[in-house]
């Protein structure tokens, strides 16, 4: 009797579980569940079948398998602007009320006015400013306190939701996936490596000292018996465009086998991690979709995507429509403020 | 029969082997095979048993537990003199065939002559120019292969062993022990970082991308089709001193809870790793072993040690005394040429 029970117990219990089983199956099987079936899944599930089966001819050692990824347009959305240069505006605009002089001082005024072709027009010279008034003159430590709490209640003008909510579903999938496959995931980006690091863990999974990015000049001091680090109005490496082969270099020491980036500025990532012997993949993300999010490419005034497109072609490299190869762009069911 | 003569097998071959295993298995229940009963050995046991206790008040997660190591005087040998300073000697000597001025014209002229003490009377002038010269004008795989066949025919002058083989076995065994422990460890060196690159991993364990070190600049270039870094005779970043800390913030992006060094270059490093709240741990070599290495200190050309030395009480790091506290010094049965 009592064996029959149980097994009654067990026939009931797994007919009521199974298809349910059968569905997280299902997705389980499948790590890149917001990828269509397109030419750049198969490229890329190609490719990392390619280099993890042992005894292939194109088979890379774990140690090896390094990819690396730009940031801005890449992992998350650049559109309208920079998500740094919006935090560069709000801290702006916070410090103003110390600084009176600001209303009638370039660049402030125009960060103040809201005036971007006049901010844009001050050069470099106004963006190295900015990021003294903004970035310097505090330690650290103080920095990523200020980063996260920005992070905490700025919301995205179009997608009313978190930057770090605007991040591409489908990117985060790939993240997870390649690591799952031994590899070592690295973001390169034009942004400031202190601005990256103190969200790029929990939201992809990509630990500080796996990040580089473009940085100011830090200098350790003693304060009150404590060490800290204090940022200093000056500019120490830029990480774009042929800065990104030299920070690969000087960061993570060995050239990777696989590059994501999605504009101009990834044209050098893209050519010293492609060209070579070796299996090796570069991939471009083309924003082609104004209604999910935003299209542009050639003309956009933030990360424009000119000649890597039309190096694409002769380098193989895998041009993704977000339009039609994402099923989805932003991940769903995050906690969204009014 | 069948049973009883298998079971027969089982015990004699459970008599002859066992003594083998238990022999294995008290060595493999002692990580630090060459470190003696001694505060060294203890602290440093103790701290990791500490921090990777679940549940403890004291328990770091993981992704928390960075380790750092200078490299010359802690991991290796760096007397007589810097291996790296050594490499240059020898790069100079190879280069003075094509060029017959060197012989009259400082600071080669003194690096032809092995007058150390003129070469250091040139000062940083004449360091930068010596680095120039040996370092730069190549790409950064050209100059990876010059260090790599280097170091197959380079000879310790006392230990008659190439340099890769001066490193020491204590400190070897800790950097396995703290990875088993789930520690990250990583190289902060004053040292070349792509001098020491080439062979890290295989000698300590430790990847390309967890080691920090002093730089010169590199430059993108496209030659022949083939992308390139061009290594240029200008000094970007000397991770020694305060230079440490700035090194682990940049590259690593987070502080360590542990730092081992051996001079005053390691100073702010361990004020940085250990001053702070939360479990930490300073610790610092003092070579006090003429007979099986060098004996030096606050007099040392090469590795001074004096004001950390003073520090270290007030501190509370742990001055590990080579000559008591290592059983051995080098690896054992490693391949000797002649």
């Amino acid at each position: 009797m009592y064996v029959r029970s149980s097994t009654a117990t067990v026939v009931v219990v797994a007919a009521l579980v199974g298809p349910c089983l059968a569905v997280e199956s299902a997705r389980a099987q499948d790590p890149l569940p917001s990828w269509n079936d397109g030419p750049s899944r198969k490229a890329l599930t190609d490719f990392v079948a390619k280099v993890t089966t042992e005894g292939s001819r194109e088979f890379v050692k774990p140690a090896e398998r390094i990819a690396v990824f730009d940031n801005d347009g890449t992992l998350w959305c650049e559109q309208p602007a920079y998500v740094q240069a919006l935090f560069v505006v709000d801290r702006i605009r916070e410090l103003a009320k110390d600084h009176p002089e600001w209303k009638v001082t370039e660049p402030y005024k125009s960060v103040l006015t809201g005036d971007m072709q006049a901010i844009a027009a001050s050069g470099e010279k106004g963006i190295v400013e900015l990021v003294a008034a903004t970035h310097a003159g505090i330690t650290t430590a103080e920095f990523e306190a200020l980063v996260k709490d920005w992070l905490k209640t700025a919301r995205h003008p179009k997608f009313n939701r978190p930057y770090t909510e605007c991040i591409y579903q489908p990117m985060r999938e790939l993240l997870t996936f390649l690591r799952a496959k031994g590899f070592k995931t690295f973001i390169v980006s034009g942004g400031g490596v202190e601005f990256m690091r103190p969200w790029a863990d929990e939201t992809y999974g990509i630990p500080p000292e796996q990040v580089v990015g473009s940085s100011i000049v830090a200098k350790f001091e003693m304060r009150g018996g404590q060490p800290v680090l204090v940022k200093k109005p000056k500019i120490e490496f830029i990480d774009d465009g042929p800065g990104k082969p030299v920070g690969i270099n000087r960061f993570i020491g060995r050239r990777p086998i696989l590059a994501f980036g999605n504009s101009d500025g990834d044209l050098q990532m893209l050519q010293y991690t492609t060209i070579g012997p070796g299996p090796r993949l570069g991939l471009i993300v083309h924003h082609t979709d104004a209604e999910r999010e935003f299209a542009y490419d050639r003309q956009s005034h933030f990360g424009r995507l000119d000649k890597a497109l039309d190096e694409a072609p002769q380098r193989g490299w895998i041009v993704v429509d977000m339009k039609t190869e994402w099923k989805r762009v932003f991940p769903e069911n995050v906690q969204k403020e009014q």
